[in-house]
């Protein structure tokens, strides 16, 4: 039998949680094979700066997948503009099973025109950009529009993977990868939207967010 | 005024999300300077063998940390049997304002003669090595004893890392960062901890961890 083969795009300035809570779970499916890639293999800097994954192969290398992934980051907006990366996702999109998009990783596919007039959601501080770029911004943590889904910001990825697990193989082996990674989440506050946010709470997390952006993109 | 220095400590084997959890919550901290330190500096595969973090310092260049950060895996019990990485946690605790172990990480310490005879949180299935190396086992999700912090399994280091954030900081800040890593927790399912799931769960649970470790000492 053929693994599952699931590739996780990366990009300088993306944000590393987008990416590994997906892959924490995706890769607990027995017959997973995972792969990072980016438009060119190597070393791949995160928006803090401060942390590198490894990329083991270049887009060019890579023409298929079951699941495609795509994380989101502080520069997105820049990485969604080379039509070669548009290209590639289209391409192994058009081919996979399912596509996954965490945080502003919908804007890859928002670019692609794959989610024109569907609901998409993302960071919530990016919500604002989706209808200029075709799609209706959702404020829900996850939404499936046929064989795409699209998470919320960050940590949304781990959710909206165990959902994934469920839809791919069954909602057992979702339950126990939950169990593996002892996701019994209890947060300390609960300020973790919008929604839910105090005004000043926004305030600061907008804040945090500017600082990210202006780090990611130093140098 | 000098950065916030917080050291996590990357090996050969080791669960990624339980680094990067806590990583993608501390780095959000305005002064935090955040180092991935390993006993060789380098590439450091994941237990799936799938991903590697870089380490961009040895054991040797580090001296001093306001935070450590000690994750777990498939391999620690090897790992904490090499003096040399006991010694090193061991000065580097002493010396810093907080230690934060996620997962099986909580071995280093205990290895280390630093939480003998007190609550010690760990992953469900290492529980029970606990006792047989000085501390008292605690099913808590996240156990605090001074200035030593012990998480569960993998994704628990999130809601330690808040938590950390607020001690060290303010709730304030540590409610801003929640809701840039939007993390207001949906799972699909409730089978997060070991009195949640149905016994068949834990069953499929052991049997992924069991795998993971196959995998992980596997070249």
């Amino acid at each position: 039998m053929n693994p599952l083969k699931i590739i996780i795009f990366l990009y300088d300035g993306m944000t590393a949680l987008d990416a590994i809570g997906v892959y924490e779970v995706l890769r607990l499916i027995p017959d997973a094979q995972v792969e990072f890639v980016a438009k060119q293999k190597g070393t791949i800097r995160m928006d803090s700066r401060m942390l590198s994954l490894v990329a083991e192969q270049s887009i060019e290398d890579v023409q298929q997948a079951d699941i495609l992934v795509l994380p989101g980051g502080a520069t997105t907006h820049d990485v969604m503009q080379d039509q070669a990366v548009i290209d590639w996702v289209q391409y192994i999109h058009t081919h996979a099973k399912w596509t996954l998009s965490v945080c502003t990783g919908a804007g890859f596919l928002l670019k692609a025109g794959l989610l024109n007039n569907q609901p998409t959601t993302t960071h919530w501080a990016s919500l604002q950009y989706v209808e200029a770029l075709g799609g209706i911004p959702s404020n829900q943590r996850i939404v499936q529009t046929g064989k795409i889904i699209t998470a919320a910001g960050v940590s949304a990825g781990i959710d909206a993977a165990l959902m994934l697990v469920a839809l791919e193989r069954d909602e057992s082996l979702a339950k126990a990868i939950q169990l593996v990674i002892e996701y019994d989440p209890q947060p300390p506050f609960d300020s973790g939207s919008i929604d839910k946010a105090a005004p000043a709470t926004i305030d600061q997390a907008s804040e945090l967010l500017n600082a990210n952006v202006q780090r990611a993109i130093a140098d």
